[in-house]
Formats: structure tokens, sequence, C-alpha cells
């Protein structure tokens, strides 16, 4: 752990004198919160006040610059040390840090979020910050081709998380030379010990295993860490700065003790401590800049030339999603990204037309999320499809991608138990649940291959997450080329003024909806027909509508659990209405087998005959 | 790869004709049904042939045999090869396996679930047998004290997953011992090549890193597939056998080829391959039987002593959870988990009075489930804790947990925006939502520490998966001791017959509703206050009695997003009812910031205040 001494006196002595700063901010903010964790970020500080003054390459004022590196806290919680560095590199005052942090309205949120410009994503979930930089560290060495270097800073708690090693696994695969990973090994979590405390040498073997360059420092020695960063910046692979380093480093009486994460000092040891550390300091921070990137060569976009369908072709809308996607390939800015499974998702058309900008995740979904995060950071628009029962696998990626205010697009195919023979284990049935239950989200569920391209489309300028759900069997086109499928309305298929009842369907229910229509109505009972294929947000006049007109009687059908899903979609968009409705909602209660598409629908309830049943009691 | 030769000249006959059949067996399932991974059964027959020979001790007349080993087909999709051993072993018949395979109504699913009692859990979303597998080894070594031993068979594709390294590095951390991962590595996933290909070494190296002894071999050599099981089996630690195999192995049409994944064969040529492999056999298998295992001393249970809480004091709720839980330590089946968090969730209780039923698994919240689940599987009772917002790292795994048909008791904490300062990262706010939709599950949300520590008590008895929401501050105690609170139940806080409008509220907004009612009264509008302890099931009488009661004037107000939690749950409920019912839905329905409970809850529009213009706009 000897490392050449590459730091004159004079800056050692001005780095030291930063982290001190640094840590006398850190502790002063969050004594002064009531809250937040104050030697999770001591034992980073030097840490940072030598990556700040000499390493990192950033246009403070300019957050935006093209050519800034990437600063992520993968370690959120060592907030107070990422508004102390705000500070001294003077963008935050010391008045917002030491009167806003962590009060309501305040920008310095307790963990950090994209509401600072200089923050790239929101963390606090631990083991996301680094697989989000290996998205951005891919967008700057295979499609932006510019120098910038991406620097993660991590626990040593978080190093548990099986997504971290997805990253540094992915990092690996993709030779990112560009991704450093800083561990701040030191040694205590929340509630004791870390499993692998200070040792650093299973660290690092994990590490080289994994495809990336470890290199083992003391966390607190200045001239040692700026070597490392020197090493991390030339290195020809990603690199993991393994630092062997001390909780509450700087504060004897808190030094490498249990019982003070998440604990600001006491007043009157905050005090002391400040003292013991000399005090309140001004220093301003000028560290290295970027060069000027080169000016931004963007292709020009030629207007994507949609997909056409035959009207009562059969054709999967997965089929569909894949056809669309590759038209996107048009807008330079479109990338796309699968979990091994492209050939089914058929994200494939695209990535066998534009292989320069799809990125192949494996079966490492947390990274794939994470990755189309790191994407849309460096101002892309990533794509990312796995069957819609494996994005729940990511579900805490897209839940902070929505704190991060993140545009990302996901599409989950094979949805419900119209996949037939393989299993629950492969069907999406809690996914409409859990994607509208996302902040800001959108979900969107098309029955035909021309409404599924049309959103596709739609997806490329939707902010925040938007999920798209397709459907694995064929099923015939049901509109005509050019329709228009706006998010937030939806198509009247069947019906008029005088209808009995409304079937209300998404996705492949609308044609079993379709055909029970037709039922009824040899048996006299007119049924309009809805396709809800915007499930959030929902078309309310369209429900508003059905409900004047049948007397307020719906039956929704939905290929998903009866929690959460289009049901409770339709029932919270009518909650407040003072007229009676009644709604027979079909949906999937009980586990489903294996079976063909069919004799499951049936067997759920979902299938022709059910619907039938239900708008027939209803009427 | 060489190893010594261990077997006979006979020996080895037998098991090449045994490998044989299972080939010959999982192709002609397959073709028959249509669909199936023939091609990854292929790989590993040889394996499997001599595991289940000499290797696995297994009572297959009697699959809940205490000492029975556990075979797990982390792999699920090679579910032809799994039923073409229980097959061999004599357990289904050649009719069962060719008529039913992957038909309705069959055990014989598309990937295999526990509706086989010789299947321990549903497997088929990748990354998770082995965890699981984690789980049952844990009991077995430190709670059963038994020799069974854990084979958990794996593909090579799913070595990407996170979840697979969170489970090596638990096993390492445990010193399992009784635990065996065999990596079928067929160097094919399903779209083309895996990442690491036949890179058996970089596997070697990564196992090593983390804990476990890694042991090469060629997995087409049953001599040394013998010795390399003899050695796992023998170990000190947890093993990982590391086999080099051929995708489709045995049939050379198909053998090493991309794109016949997921294929079954062509009836032509599945009948050329099954004659090529020497036609159709009916070897029975009698492989070794475990030792009878000593009778179960199982400690007297005493009946548990709910902790006790005066009426009026202030507890938060996840001090109830801790308090219950160690209290439920005197039934001898209960253990618990945490993930490093259990000085918040307050496992820490339990885990002080009962270290050896106490399982710490860092930070890895997919590993802490599947641990849980692999405890359930031995017959334990497990509780696994972290906070809400982190258990949707682990939502694939529940959603699994429940095709297992699992039955575990999770505990979130720190939901909703109650907690305050620490942001929206730490928030969970989606929890009702996802965890409702999960097949079977129970929701339960108690607002005071008596409810809650009665709701943890009857978790215990609980089937499927059953999650506890509980609140990071502390709010009065609303109840008397002793007091019911069944599952299914809700309280009736406040209000009679001739109630204006009615209050929903549960956890934490239940005691903002009590205020509002007290601002109501003053105001001459009389609110009635139900406490939905029970999101799922919800007490649909205690609805329907305040809907005919207040003239369907209901205000539901949840520290949760809008969509699918409490007033998705309600509105549900009520969906079918013919009169009207006008639902004031309050919700947090922005993105939180910092701030303190009150600031945020007032912000959200989910305080007193909001509650109180709710309830006036329908009174």
């Amino acid at each position: 752990m000897e490392a050449e001494r590459t730091l004159r006196d004079e800056e050692a002595t001005q780095l030291g004198d930063l982290a001190a700063q640094l840590r006398v901010d850190a502790i002063r903010c969050s004594t002064k919160a009531g809250s937040g964790h104050p030697t999770s970020s001591l034992s980073a500080a030097d840490l940072m006040a030598v990556l700040i003054s000499r390493h990192l390459r950033y246009d403070w004022v300019n957050p935006p610059n093209r050519a800034n590196d990437h600063l992520i806290f993968s370690k959120g919680h060592a907030s107070p040390l990422l508004y102390a560095i705000l500070r001294a590199v003077g963008v935050v005052s010391e008045q917002e840090l030491m009167e806003t942090y962590r009060q309501l309205g305040s920008r310095l949120q307790g963990h950090p979020t994209p509401a600072l410009p200089w923050v790239d994503v929101a963390t606090g979930s631990l083991g996301q910050g680094l697989p989000v930089g290996v998205g951005i560290a891919l967008a700057g060495q295979y499609l932006d081709r510019l120098p910038f270097h991406v620097w993660a800073l991590c626990g040593d708690s978080e190093m548990a998380e099986g997504s971290i090693w997805e990253a540094l696994d992915k990092a690996g695969h993709y030779g990112l030379r560009n991704l450093t990973a800083i561990v701040d090994v030191n040694r205590l979590g929340q509630r004791g010990p870390t499993e692998l405390e200070w040792d650093l040498d299973t660290y690092r073997r994990r590490v080289e295993a994994f495809g990336c360059h470890p290199i083992v420092v003391d966390g607190h020695d200045l001239g040692a860490i700026d070597e490392a960063f020197d090493q991390a910046r030339q290195a020809t692979g990603p690199t993991v700065v393994l630092a062997r380093t001390i909780k509450g480093k700087g504060v004897p009486d808190v030094e490498n003790q249990p019982g003070w994460h998440g604990k600001p000092l006491k007043p009157d040891m905050a005090e002391r401590a400040v003292q013991a550390l000399g005090g309140v300091r001004q220093i301003r921070v000028n560290g290295p800049r970027p060069d000027p990137a080169p000016p931004v060569k963007v292709p020009a976009a030629q207007p994507p030339e949609l997909p056409q369908y035959e009207k009562g072709a059969q054709v999967a809308t997965r089929n569909a999603y894949g056809d669309a996607l590759r038209a996107l390939g048009s807008l330079p800015d479109v990338v796309a990204l699968d979990g091994e499974v492209s050939d089914s998702t058929r994200a494939d058309k695209f990535g066998e037309a534009y292989p320069d900008r799809f990125f192949e995740m494996f079966i490492s979904e947390q990274q794939l999320v994470a990755a189309a995060v790191g994407l849309q950071v460096r101002g892309y628009r990533p794509f990312a499809a796995t069957f819609a029962a494996f994005l729940s696998r990511a579900y805490d990626f897209i839940r902070m991608a929505a704190i991060s205010q993140a545009d990302i697009a996901l599409s989950g195919s094979h949805a419900g138990v119209e996949i037939g023979p393989d299993g629950p284990s492969q069907m999406g049935l809690e996914d409409l649940a859990a994607l509208r239950a996302v902040q800001g989200s959108t979900v969107l569920y098309p029955s035909d291959a021309v409404s599924c391209a049309a959103l596709v489309a739609e997806m490329a300028d939707r902010e925040g997450i938007v999920y798209l759900r397709t459907t694995r069997g064929k099923y015939p086109v049901l509109y005509d080329n050019g329709d228009d499928f706006p998010i937030g309305g939806s198509k009247l298929l069947r019906g008029g003024k005088n209808d009995d009842v409304a079937l209300l369907g998404a996705g492949v229910t609308v044609h079993n909806c379709l055909a029970a229509a037709d039922e009824l109505a040899h048996e006299g009972i007119t049924a309009r027909v809805i396709d809800l294929y915007s499930v959030k947000p929902l078309d309310r006049q369209r429900l508003l509508d059905a409900v004047r007109d049948t007397g307020g009687r719906l039956v929704v059908v939905e290929d998903h659990y009866p929690e959460g899903g289009l049901g409770s979609a339709v029932l919270e968009s009518l909650a407040d209405l003072a007229e009676p409705v009644r709604v027979n909602h079909l949906a999937v209660r009980g586990l489903p087998t294996s079976g063909t598409s069919a004799q499951l629908m049936d067997q759920a309830g979902i299938g022709v005959h059910a619907i039938v049943a239900a708008a027939r009691a209803l009427a």
C-alpha cells in the first residue's frame, strides 16, 4: 500500500486543509439538520479532496458541459460530503448548506437527487450508483467518444449487493476504461461490521476476477490516493480503487466506533470536533476543467417510417415493438438494450440494424435498467427490453429511476397467462400494478401491431418511466395504418349511443372483448368495446361517456392479477363519480399453470365466455 | 480437467445408458408437447445421471423425509431433464411424462413448481434457485444439524445475475459445506453465446474469490463428474462444480448450435435422435438413500407472551414488530433475517434474544428473501425485514416465492413520506401496490403498537407471502392490550349509525383521520373513522356498512402513491356495488422531497387539513 510520493509538501498541506473543511462542513450541516450521516462522510473526505482538486475534470458553473467528468455518490447517504464539496467548489453557499440541508423545499435533500444540476441520478438505494455509472461510461466510450471519466464513490456495505457485481462484470465485458469505482472501505455498516470488514485482499480478488483493475490504497494517505487516481485515469480498462478508511475519521470520539451510522454529532460534540479540525474554513477549490468537447456531430435524423400492417393479419405486438424500434433507429439518439432475450422481445431487430447502438446486458435485469438510466443521463433515448415478468427483478432500479426523473422506455414482453405452456414463472401478472405505482410513469398495453408501433414512436418523446407491455402470441391487426393513438387516449371499437354495457380491455383481452360483443349481439345485448391501450394515464372522458351511456354498466377484463392493474386504474379514475357505477372486474384470480393461451384465459375467467357472462349479469 | 477414474467399466456403462435415457426422454416429452428446452437438458444429462445414481441421497417415495438431500433446478427451463429423472427414479410414469408435460392440469409444468412433491421451489426466473438453496443449506447446517446436502443445477447464463453472487458470497460467509452449485457451462444462452462462453478459468477465479471451492470438470466425463461430486460432498465449505458441457450434447444436429434454445426437435428429427441414442429405455435408478434422520428434538414451544403497551404511549410500530418478534421466539420454528438494518427494522430485538435463529444477510435483499424461502422449505417460519423501499429490490423473488407457495413473513419498515428528512429514496411508496399484486399475498399495515404486535403473532400462522408495513415515527397507542385484530378485519375507531362521512386510513394515516374527525366534529360533521389494518384481505363488510350508513361518502387516506394501494383496495372491494359510492382518495401524488413528517404529509395532501377538506367536500 506504499505509493510513491507524487505530491509536493505544499500541495499535500492544501489537500489536507480541504479535507478538513469537507469534514467540518459535513459535521456542521448534519448537526444543524439533526439527522444525516456524518461518519460515512468523514471516511471519504480525503478521497474526495484529492479527487476534486486534482482529477475530476469538471466545469462547475456549467454542469451540462458535455466534456465534464461524472461524479456519482453511489453511497448516497454521504450527502453531507457531497454538499460540502459543492460549497468548496463555489456552487452552493455556506448559507444554503447550513440552513437548508434536509429541510422542506431544499435541493440539498437527505440523499442526493437531480434537483441539483451536478447530480446525475438519485442515489440512496445502495448498489445503484455504480451500475448507472456503467451506463454513462458506455455512452462516453461507445457513443459520445469523449474522454470524460466516470467516478463512482461506493460504500463497502453496498459491495454485498449483487448489482455491484453485475456492474463490474459489464464494465469488464465492455472494457470501460473511463470508469472508476472508489470503494470507501470503512469497515462499518449501519448496524455493525460489514461482511468483509477490512479484508481488502478479498475485495481485490473479486474485483480482479470480475474483469476490473483493483488499486488498493490507504484512503487517508493523500499522496497514495493521488497516485491511485492517476493510475485509474490512465488505465486501459475499468478500475476499482479499494480505499482502506476509518469511519468517522478526524473525530477521535467516533472513529471506527459502531453505533454512529446515520447519527449527527450532538451540538457540543460537533463544536469540539470542528475546533479540533481547525474550525470553519473558506477554501475555494479550483480543480481541473475538461478540455472543450469537439462540436457535436449529430447525424441527420430521418423521420422514422413506422412499419405498416395489413388489417386482419396475425402479428404479435412484440414483433411490432421490434419493427417500430428498428424504424426509430433513424433517430440518432435512440439506443436499445436487452437482457439476453432479444429474440423474444424482438429488440434484436434494432440490434441487427444498429449494432453500434445496441447494448447486450445478458441476464442481469438490474444492470439493464441501470444502463438505460445512465445512457439517458448523456442525452440518449434508451429502450430496454426483457420479459414483463423479469422487469420485476429491476423494480428498485425503476423506482429509483423515477426519483432520478429519468426518461427511459421499458418493454416487457410475454405478459400474462397468454404465454401458455411456459407456466407462471414466465408470466408477468403484477407488472401493471408495479409499473403504475412508479411515480410519474406511463403504462401502455396495445392490442395490435399498428397501435403498438404508434405507441413505440411516442415513447421516444415521453418523459419519465414509460412502460410498454407486449404479448407473445399473434393476434389480428385491428387498426388502420396511420391511425392516432395518443398517450392518454383510448379507442372505441364497437358500439354507439345506446349500449347496454361497456367491455373494457387492453392488450390481449381486447380481442376477447370483441368476440364477446359478437356473442352478446346474438343475445340482443349491445356491448360497447373500448381499447384502453393507455393504462396510465387513462382516458377518463371515454369512461365517463361509457358510464353515462350504459347506465354505469362496465366489464373490465385484464390478463393480470386483480390488484392494482387495469381494473384498479378504471376504478381509481371513476372513484369520485356521484352516479352509480357497477364494475364487473375479470382478472387472473388464482395461480396459473401451464396450458394453451385459450385454456389459461378460460380457466382464469378472462376468456370470451366469462366476459359474456359478466356482461349478461350487468345488462 | 483430468480426473482419476473412479468408476468401474460396468458402472460407467450403466451411467452412460441412464444419461442416454434422460436425453431420450427429454427429447421425447418436449417434442410431444411442442415446446420446451431439450438442448438445455441434454447438456446436463451426464451430470444428473451421475448425481442421481451415486450422490443424491434421496428417498423418492417419501419426499418429506427430513434426511433427504435437496435437488434444485436453478435452471428451471431444463424441466424435461428433471421430469426425465423423475421417471428414471420411478415416481413419474412414462405415460404422465409423455402425455401431460406442459398440458393444462399437469403437475409437469413448463418450469418446475412444487405441484411436484420432489420440487422445493418454483424456478424459471434465473438466478433464484441457488439463493434459495443457500437458505435450505443454512437450515441444514445451523438449525436442523442434519447431514443432507443441497445440490443446485445452474445454467451459465444465470451466472450474470447478481443474485448468484449474493448467494455464493453468503454461502462462503456462512461456510455452507452442505451446498454445491453445479454450473452447466454449455456456452450458449437463449439468443447466442453467453458472456463468458467456455472461459472456465474466469468462472473459477470468481467462485474462489467469493469464498467457494471451485471444481472444474468436463461435464460429459462420467468419471470426472463422479469424482467432483465426491469432492463436493466431502468439502469443508461450499463448492461449485464448473462443468464444461455442450448444449444439445448427444444430438449432433443441434450440438453447440445457436438458435436451438427453447425449441423442441421436430418430430422426424426427434425420432432420428432417439434412435441414435439407442431408443427408449426403461432403466430404473436406485440411487443412494439417506441415513435415517434422528428423531426430531423440538424444544417445547412456549406460548408467546406478546408485549404490552400503555394506551396513549408513543411507540413506533417498527419497535412493536421487534418486540413481538422477540416474543414469538418462544416458538422454536420462528427464525428471523435482516438486510443489515436490524437496528432500524428492530429485528435486532430477536437477534439479541435468539442469535442462533437470526441470520444477517447484509445489504443483499434478494438473498434475504431467497434465504427466507429456503428456510421455510425446511419447515421454519421465517420473518425477513428491511426498509419497505428496499423490499422492491427483491420483488422478483417475492413474485417467485408466491409461485412456490412459500409461507414467509416480510416486514418493511420506514414506509411512506412519514420518514421525513431522509428523502424519497428511502420511502416505500409503491410497496402496497406491489405486494398486493403478489398472488395469494396478505398485506397488513397497523397503526399502533398493540395492533402491530397482534398481527405479527398472526403472521406466524398465515400461509403465503405475508407483508407487514411498519412506520418509522412514534405514534400513540390506540388499542387495549388483548384486543383482537383478525387478518381480514378492521377497527371502528369513531362513529355510530348516523355518520356523515367515513374516513378510511391504515397505519400512520389513521392518526390523521382521528384528528380530522375531531376537527370535523367542531364543524358539525360526524365522521366515522375506520382503521383498515388488513389491506389485503380487506374488511368488505365494514366498508358496506360505511357505504350504507354514510350514503356512500368515503375518504380514503394513504401514505403511498395513488395507484394500487389502499384506495384501490377499497375501490376493488366495492366495484360491483349497485348503489352510488363517492370516494375522495387522498394519496401522495407528486415526487416527495426531504422535510419533516408533518410537512411532507401536509404537502402530499394526506395530513389533517386535507382530510377535513375532503370530508367537507363530500358531506
